[in-house]
């Protein structure tokens, strides 16, 4: 058992290099087992496990750094820095984090979580290090399918002119979370099949100098124009970029990729060596359905099949179901994904209305502003996007979508906390960021028909409009609470007096329960169902303020910004004074874990609420 | 004169042939004259003279559509389809924007003004177009500069595979706003130098058939490994990207354009058309001086020196001067530009510090997030960008700089209204989208004093900090209001009582004139220098709220997510009620024109906010 010898950063240098290939396998089993029981991201970190080996090989930690970009595929080289235990707790709350995080471990050199991060985050730390006068190597690790973000591309595009040491591995496995899309990827592939590897470059060269192997590359030339780039010379790409091309390496021989990391090494300037893996690798079910095994359920490992079967349908369910109805229902409805395809529910409207819908990759801005032109054409495009992905668009919603008041409609998906995935994931902005945009209208559901009928009304709706829904099932109850969606128009759940909850979208759901404790309690209690954040319903708020002396807003969002502040300070500046009190997330990000246990973490829970309703009520009736 | 026979869309037909460049110099010295006058965008109009003629004789519009990136090199556009009328009140309020705008003619096919977003916007209509079962053309037009943009690159990634009719025309005139940065840049500039036109490109594929030329190319392939690439293809870059790549093409032979464009009509999926221009052609003073040309003040024709002196020295000034002396001081601070050295005031920096300066391009996400790893490796990184640019790094913010609280200082000029820009350009939204970020802390000075004070607090705090600051020349009243920057301190000016003026940053001085007004009319009024927008200062506002009756918050941002919303909803959750007057942006976009002129039309002059004030405090007191 060469795993148990892992304990501590560099461990595995001590590893015969005749029994790294077992250490390979033993770790692949331990990820496969400790991921079946937590579940996790197991494509990914299946794909990486002797590319991160070769890395560890090569480099010196903590003195040399790795960014992994996205960071979903660093489980192997956490056990490789000694957090081997971690993967009991991986995830949970209080436990490892899925992701690197600088808290953890002084081996993880910069968080990560979002996507195309990882180029300009370690040319930063290169050109620190550089004027510091060290010489220690920063390796950025970035997947294919984060090439297809634009800031990695801007990334390169700098790196390429930079006077300084940095290796850029392209973790290559033809993949994002599902496929990818777009000319790059299609570049890479004709790369990749060329099966042509490091020593081939030269060898070209070589070739191209003797005349009668010269005059049949020539002939190849001129006929397979297609072709002629990774012909030449594979990687011409990166080059042309700026940057010192090395590979194709295969992503699973640590030989190979120890010689290509060390000759890398070596490079003044930065670099890219090209790494060719197998998302899923060693695990058929894996292997065979990558987007299922990306960020997987705790699994059988027999059969692959999930432990717990979905017992009831989630909001992206709902979307999913709607989506295809409004599909059939209006030709002019066009669906756009940023590599979500499934994540967001997508994948049946994709193989219903194929020519309708359009995955873009890993590029939100190009998305939103796609989506723009679009409309601009006349069609009604929805952007199908979690909430905290769509940070990446903010200026794109106001420039190309808002300014010019278009009807995008944007289903923003995992708005509000989505738990195992921690800080980077959390969409907990949302509200914030979008209500402040002229033009923009902001409607979030209390329950899964409310998500339906929200749909209908923003498909009629002519201008930007946003859907926020939260992950995981979708809420069934209050079902006799389905009045019209009007513009602008909150709805009464129930119209008591004492105190009136307004809630926003899921926390609907908690009033209901806050409400119940509350009537346990003696008290009287009304819930005003926001239904709209933007505009918010003055006239409803008002009489609900008439009505009643304490109003509580609820919303899984951050305060600032948000709902909330947005009633208070329409009711002071309307000269209207009553209690307030805003249940929202305060300044803080929210780290992983289990929902549940996080909203009674940062107070978002029905008794937490109950309690500071009745702390700040004290003394008002 | 044939400008005159061209008063409507399409007129340009009907001028001779022979007549073109006698047309494009009637236009040019229109353009010189026009904008000597008004001031405005020369150095790219000048370069797009012919360009614009070549399509406009190539298209039919407004059937055929162009989407111009960025738009300011849109004059010729505007006057080919008879707005030259438009030119005398270009950009001044209620006139003729300097941008395309959908809303001034239908031969404005979609709005711009950021950088990067045409071949999106474009992609996007031509799908649509193509759904409709309609064949019109779709051309984007796309500078060198915009290139260096992430999103241009995610388009060109979807254009690739994309199976729809759509022309990209690349103006490559090797220059951003000064000039050009990264490795497309020096991939661009291998392409132009190579001298190698349309003809040639199907030439090489025929000498590289022919033996003994064959031979003499692979010769120097493989001698000339950095110009391999367009030696072989031109534009090999853009098809590994899928596009077809016709040029380069003289972006001054109209008759050669004629053709190119024609036969980039012809194709069934997406082309990139590579067109070479000289930025400021024909007007030697912008041929000699691209980015004081770029948009510029009104100026005489003979000299090129602009007509009105520069009186007194702008924020950017004071920033710039601060900046230098904090490098001499600190050889850890490090400044990033996208691509606005001149703009950002970071030239001189850049002349003494030039190991220290990063321009990274129009890449605002690649900015912020290089910034963030020279932060984590121990640098001072100074991101120097305008606000509403800095919409495009708002993921990054949160993602990398934010959630690991690195100490990165971001200077944001252009915060607040920027006058002939118009609504793409104003910065009102920065207070709203960086307060709702936890552990972003955000400072406005009230005078050029303070600006300096910040910057030099800003520096020695550790974490994100943001600093905004208007367009325009910096306030130097108030000088003998100086105490030192304390963490989340506000500032008392006047302390009296009646009514109290909290302002933000260059509103003070608007508070000043408020007050002076209020004070005529027997009012007593109190100023308070917010100073701090995240955190706001509790403790001051109450004592504020102890000693006046009516409170009035200041800010040029949008009311909603503001500073004056964070302190009317904190009043009302800390029970504390009072008279609150928010004088902001209400929720609207705010079009081109002098500065003065639109704070009046949106109530954020003194003689506004006074009329607010005693309206809103009638039977105060």
């Amino acid at each position: 058992m060469y795993l148990e010898k892992i304990n501590k950063p560099n461990d595995i240098k001590k590893i015969n290099k005749n029994n790294l290939y077992d250490l390979a396998d033993e770790i692949r089993e331990f990820l496969i087992e400790s991921i079946s029981e937590t579940g996790g991201h197991l494509g990914a970190n299946l794909g990486t496990v002797e590319l991160t080996m070769a890395l560890h090989l090569v480099l010196n930690l903590p003195q040399d750094k790795i960014i992994w970009d996205v960071g979903h595929q660093s489980y192997t080289h956490k056990i490789l820095t000694g957090r081997k235990e971690g993967f009991s707790t991986l995830r949970k709350y209080g436990g490892m984090a899925g992701f690197p995080k600088t808290c953890e471990s002084e081996c993880d050199a910069f968080n990560t979580g979002h996507s195309s991060t990882s180029i300009s985050a370690g040319l930063g730390m290169a050109v620190a290090r550089t004027m510091a006068g060290e010489n220690n190597t920063i390796v950025s690790v970035i997947g294919d399918g984060a090439l297809t973000g634009g800031m990695a591309y801007e990334a390169l595009n700098n790196a390429g002119k930079a006077n300084t040491k940095l290796i850029v591995v392209l973790n290559d496995n033809n993949m994002s979370i599902s496929e990818n899309v777009g000319g790059v990827s299609q570049y890479l592939n004709n790369v990749r099949t060329s099966e042509r590897y490091l020593e081939l470059k030269e060898g070209v060269k070589e070739k191209l100098g003797k005349t009668a192997k010269g005059n049949d590359m020539i002939y190849k030339i001129s006929k397979a124009k297609s072709s002629i780039k990774s012909f030449v010379i594979p990687g011409m790409y990166f080059e042309e970029m700026g940057l010192t091309y090395l590979g194709p390496v295969d992503g699973h021989d640590i030989n190979a990729m120890v010689r290509v990391l060390n000759e890398a090494k070596r490079c003044k300037t930065p670099v890219l060596v090209h790494v060719l893996t197998k998302k899923g690798k060693g695990f058929l079910p894996a292997e065979r359905h990558p987007a299922r095994f990306h960020g997987a359920e705790p699994f059988d490992i027999e059969t692959g099949l999930p432990k717990h079967k979905k017992m009831s349908p989630d909001y992206t369910d709902v979307f999913s179901t709607v989506m295809c109805k409004m599909g059939e229902r209006d030709s002019d409805v066009v669906a756009i994904t940023a590599a979500m395809p499934d994540g967001t529910g997508l994948k049946r409207f994709k193989s219903m209305y194929p020519s309708r819908f359009f995955d873009v990759g890993i590029a939100e801005e190009h998305a939103v502003t796609f989506a723009a032109g679009l409309a601009m054409g006349g069609l009604k495009p929805i952007v199908c996007v979690y909430s905290s992905f769509l940070q990446r668009a903010y200026d794109q919603i106001i420039h190309d979508v808002c300014i010019q008041n278009l009807h995008v409609v944007f289903c923003i998906d995992r708005a509000g906390l989505v738990g195992s995935d921690g800080e980077t994931h959390q969409g907990i902005f949302d509200l914030s960021y979008l209500t402040s945009i002229p033009n923009m209208c902001v409607l979030a559901p209390k329950n899964k028909w409310e998500l339906s009928d929200m749909i209908k009304f923003a498909l009629k709706y002519n201008g930007p409009i946003a859907i926020r829904y939260p992950r995981g099932k979708a809420y069934d109850g209050l079902s006799e609470f389905r009045a019209p969606i009007e513009y602008g128009q909150s709805e009464w759940i129930f119209r008591e007096s004492g105190i009136c909850l307004i809630a926003v979208g899921s926390m609907v759901k908690t009033a209901v329960e806050v409400r119940e404790k509350l009537k346990e309690m003696g008290k009287n209690v009304s819930i005003l169902n926001a239904r709209f954040v933007k505009p918010i319903d003055e006239e409803l708020i008002k009489e609900a303020v008439s009505l009643h002396p304490h109003i509580v807003t609820m919303e899984e969002n951050v305060l600032s910004g948000g709902f909330g502040e947005r009633v208070g300070a329409f009711l002071l500046r309307e000269g209207i004074f009553c209690k307030h009190t805003p249940i929202a997330i305060m300044d803080t990000y929210v780290e992983h874990g289990n929902v549940d246990i996080l909203k009674k973490e940062i107070g978002l829970d029905a008794d937490s609420i109950v309690e500071k309703i009745l702390t700040d009520g004290e003394g008002l009736s």
